[in-house]
């Protein structure tokens, strides 16, 4: 019998019955399950907002979230016989939702914002259904399509000291508001109490960012039938994972973000001896899964890093920008508004490319749509 | 029978029989061939450096290539009755190469450089061998693969405001070494000569990058059977091409290049009238095609947008150079040094892709890498 | 909340707590349930061997299974407004397994026997463990691939007419023992009883054919995503399903079978009016669905239909088993035994092909393997 | 440089300026060239009819054809060091048309005949034009497609004890007109002259099957980029092939045949010493090539082996040829006659799958349509 993690979905991870996870990363918050090489768990997540925002038709919750309880994590686990340097070797044997409903929004400008934030700054929200495989949304009618499921976060601890060199060199961006410093008031450290977690709380790194050891890559294609190479940077390993998408763009661009949903991992858990070293390791590797679903037709857009009339040079992050817009600009010619538009390329299996990002100055990107999500023909004619 | 603009391979183009191309935008080039929306159309196309590369094993004429001789194009094509406001609609039909090698390479830090220049400073070149649909090369041992055959280079013509705008902006950046300007004395114009040449020269823009009329874009997945809208920004709308790349990995990372070749490409012409405007569109989308090679498994490296310690505000530049150094130091694993790793992301069909591009601060990029073309099981084992 | 029917899994079908079902086609029998164009429903369903066959490493329960009680199907269920002549559209939006196994095996020759009963007379079986969407097998190690999970019958309800018709013609060659002729003692009718049951037991027919509603067609592509329209012969449509497989390979040439397994549907149902006629359709079509696993490699084998120094003609059922033949010839070179190649040629997604059916006097079929489901290389070498 | 044998297009093989091919197998037939393991070559071959259909719009020359010219090989090539008992590893590199149009046909019942001939009794004709990649024809109207290009006749020379039972085999069925026995008055034996030419001609085995040394298999999966593993039965294999086929449907339905077309072929040799036994192999193996067309979209029609009221046991021919009629009597819905349907079959990458072969007493075939080939919506809504 495999053993599971359960979540009870609308209750916030710090209210949940039994604690399942945490939500800031520190090497000292203690396991809530072990497991050996070769086993198999499943483990139960909170959607990335923690139970925050509702199926309805109104975007006030989007707008007024509270994202310091992001991300709602279920872990960490122990892996026996994980030891620094090893590399822990994940297969995501299957992903599925527990609610057939998830989210996708807005982030309004004065709270969490997005990759276009300059151009929708106000808040907005779709609800998706579940059928199966597939979606809908009656916010954002004419398109359906199956998901590329997949975890937003996943990964191991870091050691004490890649916290504080996350910390270090966060600070000088954090002091800007471009980054987010540790926040004791909301971190969740699963059974840590009292003085150990006010310790811990106060240098506890939040999870917002992709770091070393995954984390919050919001890789797509990280998705069901992966296997991912972790490195092991604590003994036990102390994986973690949340923030399961449905389907999700490349890029995640709107930051709220995928389709998030509440949901389940099954997953298959073995160690690599020594492989951070034999292999020169230092950062996780992956071979996606084999049943991602098939396009056979994509209109795609290309963007360049010039900005309102400024050049900048191979930015390749205002290339992507500008392709996404190119494609918004263009949806709309086929009844869509800009929002709708917005929020479909943040949840559809859109795929985000580098092109050129040598010829100097410019960096060339391009947003790539299936054509058949759609209901209507979207190619010019 | 189908109109076909040739060759003479190893012949510089400003030296070719025929004059064929250009290699600098400037809408007063005249046409060298014109064709009606409908028909088809074949167009022989230099190697980029315009024939300065020998098929042998000494990177000396990388180091020294005169760079700004690129790109040799064939064109301008002048298409009947396509006017300022329409679509250009360009099918490739096909695409071959005419001499059955070409190259990739290395520029020194002192002459081009390229994506990972700080840390591979030196010229070095690999020659590739192309049978049929597949390449190897005696530099790169162990590896063959299919092409993914495409222009690295394709366009439409500029109006003259936009030459005025690109040469404004990027000049800058151009005092800075950052960009290329306007360089006379390796212009060549078509059929242009005397004080039209001499006026045009001055400010006819280079190659180089990639701009809203398509150009050096460097998209690998404008593949054969592909079909691309281009806007049309002066009358006939001046179509023109090269910098044939038998196979590319995404970002073209060396710089020098792809795997370049001399080639044709067999090409249908179609008009959308007034498509600009009923499109809202102002820079190309396409349609890739259908034979792009498949692929079952791949393995990917995640890089964030952290270098040297600092931390990059969603930078995925710096994102996708930690990919690409990730994955150079893991193919050294297999016998690749740091430069063959180098040269065969630049020239194989690997994918580069923005994964969250909103995870203040961090930015993550991917790099993929089919893992059948090697000739080695290179997964961690 | 969409409708679920539910089994008990272990139990027979005419044993289950609710009658949720039957074992042959009547159109007398009562719907046991109905549903609304446009809407959902959960069917569970139990292994098309009724529960017979034990999670254990002795195939005497296969040696000796009675075959007469399959398949267990659930259903009929009524589709309101669907009348004779409309088309039943279906959605398979998902399938998935119940219990954490199933399973393969070799009919004997005296009982059932197969494609290749002559080669091998004697009972086997395999046992196959679900791991997320991949499985392995004890029963023959090195192999692990996704499933391409599909109902092996699926069908909407003959008229009274059509059972008649099809027991007239199965006749000849049921006195041969080459067809199933009906047979009352283990026929289950859902809730039919009394003289009611008796009188359809007589006639109401096997299930194990494929015929013009659809029924055991075993064709592995129906797959999760697909979209199948069914002829309507009787009001309500009665639509009727079971005899899930988690894999299959084209043919399920062992007969016993795929690997087979408990599991639940989830469907959507819709309805076009009069779409028999509109779109002249007198059997079902259908449309795969999106996600089937992709394999980059394949290792394909061919057959002619040329048997035992015998030319038949233009007979592809002799051309495909000498192709199964010669790919079960060639496994035997990397481990194993005739039998599990062959359990594993009905069990993986293996690819059968109709090659040239017109090169008098022989036809050509082809077995395609992919080869990404080894541990090992299988390619000459 | 590369050794090509070169033909005169529109020239029969026996007026060709040079030998370079053969009509029939027999071993005495002289090599037309040899080459060594190792190494590449380029054969150019005629079409598949010896040039007896013209571009144009009258059937005339399909009915009048005379089939014992078929098919005009080149070959034999002579492999240096290749023995009895070793393998023929064929890499097809590349392959393309030499004159840029094909065609297919309908065979009139009296000569030829074909998979539907008792439905399409009558000849026809279709003209398929090549732009690049893709097709498109003006006798089947709003259909374009990419090429799956693949040689219809690839294969290694059969022993003279291989020719003896062949003739033995098929003689019964060539004395009820369903083999075609050998033909002195058009062989055609490269080389090969006076009495030795008379004593093979007698004993030449026709082109038209498939038999264990490949041959005619009509398997458009060995398509540009395949590699095959053929048995080598005499010494120096002396491989041949012909028949090249821009695209085909599964079946080759109507004989006359796929898309028929002038070509060349660009291929590889090596061998395995000892491979026949080593890997138990008596006929042909191979691994497609990697850019066959993507589809994202197959409608696919199911046939089961009852025919005209009659039930036939386990027959995939009978059910293979129920699905081709299930699919044209659908086509004709969208404004094709039966004999453009049948010609699009014949000639359009659909695939031809076994679906059940052990379901007593019918078997179950499919034809497999991509969507995307029509200009049109081709699917019930």
């Amino acid at each position: 019998m495999v053993q599971r993690l359960t979540i009870k979905p609308g209750v916030p991870l710090s209210e949940q019955p039994n604690v399942i996870g945490m939500n800031r990363w520190h090497p000292s918050i203690p396991p809530v399950a072990s497991i050996k090489p070769g086993e198999e768990i499943i483990l139960e997540t909170l959607d990335f907002l923690d139970g925050q925002i509702a199926n309805d038709d109104n975007p006030e919750d989007v707008r007024k979230v509270d994202l310091t309880r992001a991300h709602p994590l279920t872990g960490p686990i122990y892996v026996e016989g994980a030891e620094v340097g090893d590399l822990l070797v994940v297969d995501i044997l299957d992903i599925g939702y527990i609610t057939p409903f998830g989210f996708s929004g807005i982030f309004s400008k004065e709270n969490g914002g997005g990759f276009l934030t300059d151009y929708f700054p106000d808040a907005a929200k779709a609800i998706w259904d579940f059928h199966g495989i597939y979606t809908t949304s009656r916010h954002i009618p004419g398109v359906r399509f199956p998901g590329l499921t997949h975890p937003g976060l996943i990964g191991t601890m870091p050691s004490i000291e890649m916290v504080h060199e996350w910390n270090r060199r966060e600070a000088p961006l954090a002091a800007e508001g471009k980054a987010k410093p540790p926040y004791p008031p909301t971190a969740f450290l699963g059974g840590l109490k009292g003085d150990s977690f006010d310790q811990a709380a106060k240098e506890a790194c939040r999870t917002v960012p992709p770091r070393e050891h995954g984390g919050n890559t919001d890789i797509k294609n990280i998705s069901i039938g992966s296997r991912i190479f972790f490195p092991v940077f604590v003994k036990g390993a102390l994986f973690a994972m949340g923030d399961l998408h449905f389907s999700q763009g490349d890029g995640e661009i709107s930051f709220c973000g995928a389709i998030e949903m509440d949901g389940y991992s099954h997953l298959h858990f073995d160690v690599i001896k020594g492989g951070m070293k034999k292999y020169n390791l230092k950062q996780p590797i992956f071979v996606p899964g084999p049943n991602d679903p098939h396009f056979e037709k994509w209109l795609i857009f290309e963007g360049i890093s010039v900005e309102d009339g400024v050049n900048y040079y191979l930015d390749a992050t205002v290339a992507y920008r500008r392709a996404c817009m190119n494609a918004i600009e263009y949806l709309q010619n086929f009844g869509y508004t800009g929002e709708q538009a917005y929020m479909l390329l943040t949840a559809a299996p859109v795929e985000g490319r580098i092109g050129g990002i040598v010829d100097i100055p410019n960096c060339a990107c391009t947003v790539a749509i299936p054509t058949g999500i759609f209901d209507q023909n979207i190619l010019p004619t």
